[in-house]
């Protein structure tokens, strides 16, 4: 009975601007630089998904990558893409957007959705450039 | 004594289908889309097998890459390079060849060899695309 | 009158075989070496569809990218992704399936389609593996 | 008297939105898709800038990537690394967004520069995405 | 209170070659193959380094990316980029400069610096090709 | 009669330095700068090289890859990889080992080599870093 887990990459383009509005001006820039840029800047973001199991004896699969896919378009990269993450998220109203918030929030989102399938999120990973990514677990 | 793993990239191209012989052509479309194309398709694998363990004081390895490049090659890649997956590979006989499957048994293919050689396979990974891969440690 | 060129990339898993039937299977285990293997093997492709053209001044675009995707998916990507390149494709019918002789007939498939949208294809390159492409530019 | 080519990719993050301000909002919509979302989305771009020349004898360089990095900073990565494409870059004002436009514009801003440096620039390539990118080589 | 992993690559170019002064040229030459040739060779090495922690409630940042560069530039890639392992790098004298050690290395050097700022260094990784690297998490 | 390209990607380690012993130390670090490093750096080159033909009728292959492989080791790979460019390399002695100049002389190694075998060399790319290349085609 292997526990083997499976990883989806998902892509989403979106806008974002770390500002604190709890904070002035001066301290904002001070804290996120040019990543406090008033208009947004961007990333390609990408992310990954694991799921642990065991793979069924029926169809060989930890779970369907078709319903995979659904519940992690439907649960985030439909909200995420070709998206401000600032203003037209509502999982991340509030939010400051660095990439360890986004990935905490993904997992949040992510994490009931797939359990209520009988799935189990062990991971998602989220690379925001080609030299940096978060990873998150649940715990 | 710090314990370090090593990872080796290896590389194969093969051809499979999925296909559960025990259900019927309905079902097994169904289940498996696109993947049950009668007549095959393929992938380029990328296999990743790590090793742990502490580097040795005299070479400061902690296995020789020749040594382990010659046992993944034995018992995995020359056995999977340029074949059909569900009726070339002895060690794959009547497993559905999803990547799941493909990373257990590289990893009962491999554990083995690399335990006499006194190594400790810690993880085989198995990239079937570029957005997915699964993940295996003996568990 | 800036003259641009975009490209897409497209992606495809196939399985096909090196194997002339006009030779002896001697012969072509000679000439094809592994890739001459009977039961087929895969590749995950990548084709880049190249389009040559001046920035429409309405739109900003050579081409809109939802018209090229929808013409290469048509015309070449869901004739051969999941398939066997040398069973399934008819366009592909009675052509040895090396990576030179895919990038000529997918150059065939799309020049007409997208002439007749308007659109100047200018190249196509096929990657087989990350270790090798081919390109053809129509001549 | 050989003549040789080099390549140096800089990266930019960026915010953006394809919109036409001559237009309505359900013509822009229609055209532009979810490129149009209102609050923008943005990129991880890559630009590659090209220079032709022959290998000076002195030095085995075409041109010294520090001059090279200089030029391209000022005139291109500074204006556009995380900054909105549409509201703060003098050199976009009143151009749509597209890659084809954006690559056009760094063309204009660096071939004088570069001219003046005694360097010919040869072709700039713009990647969007990691599935789509544009060319442009002064014609 | 998530705990999230933030991680950031860098780079360095540098020069190497194993060889263990304890043994002969021979034993050199058997055990070490094609890296023990004299002059030595190089890599693009690309190191991961990895740290633990809970969103500061006001950043959102695990451990502001500038600071983590800083200590990641003094106690690593200043010492190492185009430098020669065996020859310029003072923390890597007496050590064989394989992938294991190197990476064993720059964890001693990143792990007390971090821990002076109150981050929690969790793992470095190591790429020494595109093909293999190590992982040493302080164990 | 299609005339194709294809490109077969190959990689090499080696050790090199700028310098050159015509101008004074302080005048080679200002020139090279860290490139100038006394006791040499490193990186992963990757070449790739590129013949243009027309796909054989029997083949289908404008030249087969294992008789492109077997020159471009014979008189590229095999003198480069894991060497000292500036000591080692018989082909480059009296070069300035920039990528412009190791471009240009694997040009000069393989052009009479394809030749001979009846294959048209079309380009040669070299690949120094992830972010810098050059090209040349012995214009």
């Amino acid at each position: 009975m292997a526990v083997v887990t499976i990883t989806r990459l998902a892509r989403f383009c979106a806008a974002h601007r770390l500002h604190n509005p709890a904070l002035g001006d001066a301290e904002n820039a001070r804290l996120f630089g040019k990543c406090n840029s008033p208009n947004y800047h961007g990333h390609n973001y990408t992310l990954e998904i694991t799921i642990a199991g065991t793979p069924d004896a029926t169809t060989g699969y930890v779970m369907d990558f078709g319903d995979l896919d659904r519940i992690v378009d439907e649960h985030c990269v439909n909200l995420l893409d070709h998206k401000n993450l600032d203003l037209d998220v509502a999982f991340l109203a509030g939010t400051l957007s660095t990439a360890e918030n986004i990935a905490v929030a993904c997992w949040r989102q992510l994490e009931p959705a797939l359990r209520a399938r009988g799935a189990t999120l062990a991971r998602v990973k989220l690379w925001e450039t080609e030299n940096n990514y978060v990873e998150y677990d649940g715990r």
